[in-house]
């Protein structure tokens, strides 16, 4: 990636256990004695997170999928200026719970089409990838059930039921078979520790 | 442009009197029982003006100029799918307090290189140019003047001084060069009046 650092992100559909696991790895990676920066999507650096208001939200009509794209990308951009890119200069490992991937699937799972907006504005804007990217799998009715459970009051993008969470899944999965190199699956089920045990061992094969 | 309607749009540097004339453009002709939408940019619909005011409020230093850019293409898209699309369908007139040519000579006198970030993201996500964009010229130092007599408590874009202004003047000038069969040049030095009448001759040559 041109940078000393090392860019990893977490995706998935919602409530498989995300903001969890990132915050798992970066609490294990800290006390390794690493400089490490926990962030997340939409949102990260101040301005993002003002975009990311707009985006949370309102009634989920608010914004057409093309606006929704638009702001996203604006919002990546200023946490990529502002957060990502200069903790990775500083040889800083960055760990984001979601990126780029989320827009590419979500958007995607709901309208085809907008998978080339999202790319070919990710390609001039942002550019940048993850170094390593962990998509969690598990059963869309389960990830469904522990998001749930958590209730966010951000709720432009809940809610939205099972069939879609289906597709969010086999979109996820595609991206991954897509990206072999970058990207790895890994199961959300069982505990927290068992699944941050998976994450170490692939975390650990590749910076090694 | 595929529309019944007609779009027209106001152009030039701060305080050269695009708001006064777009609105007294639109007084005349609703006065002659045309159906007559004027609106502003940034902003013009519910979400546009939401994203206009991450856009004039705060330092200036808040966004970069590629995030501004995508920031003002997302309220762009919304005022033009919420807005302007349908008022032009049911054949109204549409008159706008700025447009995308902003976008394009307000970044381009910031850094030239930006004119092209700005135009694919235009290509890409909007398309759409006003059938005829009336471009107000004067001297930048009469136009600061002007504007300075009003202030309008959004300060962001104001205060960048005389020289800036100028290539802002230039920039304007060469997009009617550019664009001769859309854009008109017009004087703006005289009275509100005066103005008023060579925007008049102009409208009714192309709209008879
Ligand atoms: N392994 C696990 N077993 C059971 N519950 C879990 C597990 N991991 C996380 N949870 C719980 O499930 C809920 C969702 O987890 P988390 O917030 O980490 O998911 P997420 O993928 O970040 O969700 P979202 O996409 O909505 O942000 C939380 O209440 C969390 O405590
Ligand atoms: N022909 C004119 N002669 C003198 N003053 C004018 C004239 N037209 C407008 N003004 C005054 O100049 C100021 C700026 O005019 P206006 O707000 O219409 O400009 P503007 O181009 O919309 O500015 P901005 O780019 O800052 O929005 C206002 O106070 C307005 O009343
Ligand atoms: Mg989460
Ligand atoms: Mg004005």
């Amino acid at each position: 990636m041109g940078s000393q650092g090392r860019f990893i992100s977490f995706e998935g559909m919602d409530g498989c256990g995300k903001s969890t696991q990132a915050r798992l790895l970066a609490e294990r990676l800290k006390a390794d004695g690493h400089d490490v920066v926990l962030t997340r999507e939409p949102g990260g650096s101040a301005g993002a997170e003002d975009i990311r208001r707009l985006l949370v939200e309102g009634n989920p009509g608010r914004w057409s999928p093309e606006t929704e794209i638009l702001l996203f990308t604006a919002a990546r951009r200023d946490h990529m200026e502002r957060l990502i890119a200069p903790a990775l200069e500083r040889g800083a490992i960055v760990i984001t719970d979601r990126f780029a991937d989320s827009t590419r699937v979500y958007q995607g799972a709901a309208r085809a089409d907008l998978r080339d907006v999202v790319d070919a504005l990710h390609q001039m804007m942002i550019g940048q990838e993850p170094d390593m990217t962990i998509v969690l799998d598990m059963e869309a009715g389960d990830a469904l059930q522990r998001g749930l459970a958590r209730r966010s009051g951000e709720d432009r993008f809940e809610d939205m039921g099972l069939p879609f969470q289906e597709r969010l899944r086999r979109g996820f999965q595609e991206l991954v078979r897509d990206n072999p190199k970058r990207c790895r699956l890994i199961s959300a089920n069982g505990s927290e520790t068992e699944i941050a045990g998976r994450i170490d061992e692939t975390v650990g094969s590749v910076f090694a």
